[in-house]
């Protein structure tokens, strides 16, 4: 398990990747987001986008998967307080490869409660033709060495 | 269909509520966030969060589902670039009742492209106790009439 002190600053996660299924991006969209874009082949073919492209949402969940089994699991993280500068870059459609990546861009200590610290870490994700789909900030809470 | 002219900065949209049905909210995040905290009620239980708490990415698709059918799906939103200030203020827990609201911030015509503009819009929720839950605030493209 690492706590609050085993997260070393300016340290990089590769995540590794995600091949996105149409069924999946689809059905996601059609309970959270069921925008013409994002659930109708034939709209979406009509509109600025040229076809259908997944929910931002989706691709956010999909990373988020990514940076659970890849860094997220093995520490004693404890939820996070939220997002700063989530941007999505080029939208994903159905059979992109995403590959995701994090960064440790700080860590505190909580001033006011000695179990805890809070490290912030940069998602960013990449297509199979190197294009950015996405990148967020997040705060998260980490558990200190008992 | 309204169109970026008939969005009107100040205006709020009462987005309606959702009751968080437990199977659902456990089922997300087992597929997009399978931590501890959201999917083992026992360790949960063990936790700061004393149970099981939602995903933050459930809580929010959620919220954007309702972001849909209470707005979007009536305008020509063609998607957003990103999200600022995402903020979890209170985990959200199974049989909540979850309430939105969004109001619209800004409205700027595209410079460069004559057949758009951006809205920007502040979504926030609140429970059944009325903690808020969430809040974020988005940039999304919208046409301008034809």
């Amino acid at each position: 398990m690492r706590y609050y002190e085993d997260i070393e600053v300016d340290s990089i996660q590769d995540l590794g990747s995600y091949t996105v299924p149409k069924s999946e991006m689809i059905e996601f969209a059609e309970r959270y987001d069921p925008q013409p874009i994002h659930v109708d082949e034939d709209v979406a073919r009509e509109t600025i986008h040229e076809g259908l492209i997944a929910s931002g949402w989706y691709t956010a969940s999909v990373c988020m998967r990514l940076l659970v089994d890849g860094f997220l699991a093995g520490t004693a993280s404890v939820g996070a307080f939220g997002l700063d500068e989530l941007r999505w870059r080029t939208p994903v459609r159905a059979e992109d490869r995403i590959r995701a990546e994090h960064r440790i861009l700080e860590a505190t200590k909580s001033t006011t409660r000695d179990d805890r610290g809070y490290v912030t870490g940069e998602l960013t994700a990449h297509n199979q033709n190197d294009e950015e789909v996405i990148e967020w900030r997040a705060t998260s809470i980490f558990l200190r060495r008992p």
